[in-house]
C-alpha cells in the first residue's frame, strides 16, 4: 500500500485564490483611476508551438490585452469578468455546471452571448488567465468514463466530505465525474494503470480479473477521453507514480486517442495539466496485425489521409510512432481491439496483454 | 422500505433453459431422421404491427422456417445454431460480450459472417427464437448510463455473488452495466424514478439532493437510452412498482427519447421486455417554452419534418403528445433542459420539477 499526499482540496483553494486575485487587481486598477484591463497569452495559431520539453503544445510569448478603456473590448471584457465571477461562485459553493449551462446562466445575470461558441471561448479565456482547466472551477463535460481497481478515494464534495470509497465496489466500473475528479487518493495496491478505449474490453478485463492478475487500475476511456478523464489519468501518474499503458484500436484514430492522453491537443496549449507525457501507447500496433495474425480491414482513403497528417505532426516524431505509421501505410490494414476474440474471448488477457506489458517494462 | 422479490437469478435460469430446449429439439429432429429446422415469427416489415394492448410494436402471425434441408438456409441456420451455442456459453459461464465481439468470436469457431450487420441480424434471430433480449444472454452494448438514489442491490455475477451496494455510494452515479443489470433489488425507500436525458442535469439533481427532496431514484439516460437501461427502468417500474417520470429536451428528438422508453421501437417488435408503458413523458413540453418563458431556438426544417412523422406515428396518438406536437408546429421553437438556468442554476429543481410532478400525480 502506498501512502498518498493530499492535493485535491489544496487545488480548489488555489483556484479560488487566483480568481480572487484577479478581482482584486481589477479593483486596484479602478481605485487608481485606470480602466481595468487583463493581460493574457494569445491563443491565436501563430502563438502555438510544440514544446519538446513539455512534450505538448504550448503558448508562446505573444500577449493580448482586454481593456475596459477600449470600446471594442468592452463586450468580451465584461463577459470575461462575469465568467470569472461565475466560476468563483461555482467553486466556492461546490456546485458543478456544464458549458451549455454557462451559456444559459449568463442570461440570469443580464450578460449576453450571441451563441454557445462565444461563451465557450470566454470560458477558455478564464482558463488561460488563471492557468487552471475549467474542470477545476467546476465546469464539467457531459461525457464521463470509468475506472475500476484497488484505489481508495476520499470525497471532498458537500454531503460526502470525508467519506471513502474503494474503486472495486461496483464491478461495472466507477464513473469519473465531478465527485471522483475532485476526490483525494488515500491508498492503493496497484502498480500500474491500464487505459482501454472500448467499453466491451473494459468489462472483459474486469471479468478476467486483470486488475488482480496485473495489479492494475483499469480506466475505460469511452473513445476519445473526456478532458476530466485525461486530467484524472495524469493525477494517477503524478500523484501515485503509476506508469500508464493505453490500449486502443489499430488505426490512426486509435493512435490519436493515445496521443491526446500523452501529449494533449493544440486547443489546450494554454494548459499544462491535461497531459501524461510518460504514458505509453501500448497497442494495438500496426505490427501486431502481422505478428498476431489479427483479422483486419482495409484502410479507407480518409484513414490514409489522416496517417499522412500524423506523420508530419511534431507529437508523432518518436521512433515507435513513425515505425508504426510506416507499417500502417505499407500493409494498408487496420484492426480493432476486439479482433483478438478471433482466438477466443480471453486470448487478449491471457497472451497479448502479458507479452506487451513485459516488452514495455523492459 | 419495500421488500422486493428476487428475479434476476431466475431469469438467467430461464434463458439457459430455453436455449437448452432449442438444442434438445434439434437433437430430437435429427434422431427422428429429419433435417433439423427452427420456426420463428417473421420480422419483415409486413409482419410488424402497433399493438394498443401492449402499447408497443409487436410481430404478427407470419412465421419463417430455417431448415438444414434447404440449401439456401444452410448458412443462416448454421450461424443461428452457433449464435445460440455461444449465447449459452456466455450465460452459463457468466461472461459478457458485445455485438462486435460476437462477430470476431465466430472466427474462433470457424463460423463465417461476411460483416457485422450479418452477425447482428443472427443475434436478433436468437432473441426472436428464445424471446429474451441479448442483454439476457450477456451481449451488452458499449454505452452505459447511470443511476443514483437509495436502492440497495445484490450482485449475482461471479466474485460479487451476494455482495450488496447501495446506489448512493458514488455521487457521480452508479454505472448501469452488466453487473447492475443482472443484480437483484433488495430494498429502497424511493417512491418514484426520475429519468433525465442530460448528464449535466443528472449531476445538478444529485447536488441539489433531488433524490431526498423528491424521494426518487435518478436515472441518467445519456441521450437515447441504451437497451440495457430501458430494460433496467422497466425492472424499476415492474418489480418495485415505482412510477417513472422522463425529462428530455423540448424538441422532436427529446420527445422520442421518452417515447422509446415508454413504447419501444419497431426494431424490437419481437421483444416485450424493453418497454415501460406506464412511464410518463414529463417535460420539457412545447407548452413549457411558453408558460415558463424559456430561452428557445427556431425549429429546423429537419425538426419540422420529424414532427410530421411523429404526428402520424401510432405510438403518438394520445392527447398529450398530439397537443404538444401541435404546439411545436405552431410556435416553431424548441428548447433544452438547461434553458431553465436562465433563471438560476437551481430553478429547475426548486420550481419546475415540483410543479410538474404535482400536475402529473393528480
Amino acid at each position: 500500500m502506498k501512502e498518498i499526499r493530499f492535493s485535491a482540496r489544496r487545488r480548489r483553494k488555489e483556484v479560488l485564490n487566483r480568481l480572487e486575485r484577479l478581482g482584486y487587481k481589477l479593483y486596484q486598477q479602478m481605485e487608481r483611476g485606470e480602466f481595468p484591463a487583463i493581460d493574457m497569452p494569445s491563443r491565436s495559431t501563430d502563438n502555438i508551438y510544440y514544446s519538446p520539453e513539455y512534450r505538448q503544445y504550448v503558448l508562446g510569448e505573444k500577449k493580448v490585452r482586454r481593456s475596459a478603456g477600449n470600446i471594442r473590448h468592452l463586450r468580451p471584457f465584461t463577459q470575461l469578468i462575469w465568467a470569472a465571477y461565475f466560476a468563483h461562485e461555482l467553486t466556492a459553493n461546490q456546485k458543478t455546471s456544464t458549458l451549455r449551462d454557462v451559456y444559459y446562466s449568463a442570461q440570469a445575470y443580464g450578460i449576453s452571448f450571441k451563441d454557445q461558441p462565444e461563451s465557450n471561448d470566454i470560458i477558455t479565456d478564464v482558463e488561460t488567465v488563471i492557468g487552471f482547466s475549467r474542470e477545476d472551477f467546476n465546469i464539467f463535460p457531459e461525457e464521463s468514463s470509468a475506472i475500476f481497481g484497488d484505489l481508495t478515494i476520499e470525497y471532498t464534495i458537500p454531503n460526502y466530505e470525508g467519506k471513502r470509497l474503494n474503486l472495486t465496489s461496483h464491478p461495472d466500473g466507477v464513473m469519473i465525474g465531478p465527485a471522483l475528479t475532485s476526490a483525494e487518493f488515500i491508498e492503493t495496491s496497484a502498480d500500474k494503470v491500464i487505459a482501454i478505449e472500448k467499453g466491451g474490453l473494459f468489462t472483459r478485463f474486469i471479468e478476467e480479473r486483470v486488475h488482480e492478475k496485473f495489479n492494475a487500475l483499469l480506466v475505460y476511456l469511452r473513445g476519445q477521453a473526456p478532458r476530466s478523464t485525461r486530467y484524472f489519468i495524469r493525477r494517477l501518474n503524478q500523484e501515485l507514480g503509476l506508469p500508464v499503458y493505453i490500449f486502443s484500436d489499430a488505426d490512426p484514430w486509435g493512435m490519436h486517442i493515445a496521443m491526446v492522453i500523452i501529449s494533449g491537443s493544440a486547443n489546450a496549449a494554454h494548459l499544462r495539466e491535461l497531459t501524461t507525457p510518460d504514458a505509453k501507447w501500448s497497442g494495438v500496433w500496426a505490427s501486431d496485425i502481422i505478428s498476431y495474425k489479427l483479422p483486419s480491414d482495409k484502410l479507407t482513403d480518409l484513414d490514409i489521409k489522416r496517417l499522412h497528417e500524423l506523420k508530419r505532426d511534431p507529437r508523432y516524431k518518436d521512433k515507435l510512432w513513425q515505425r508504426e505509421i510506416n507499417i500502417f501505410m505499407k500493409i494498408k490494414r487496420k484492426c480493432e481491439l476486439e479482433a483478438f476474440s478471433r482466438y477466443g474471448l480471453t486470448h487478449i488477457v491471457d497472451k497479448y496483454l502479458p507479452e506487451r506489458l513485459k516488452q514495455l517494462e523492459d
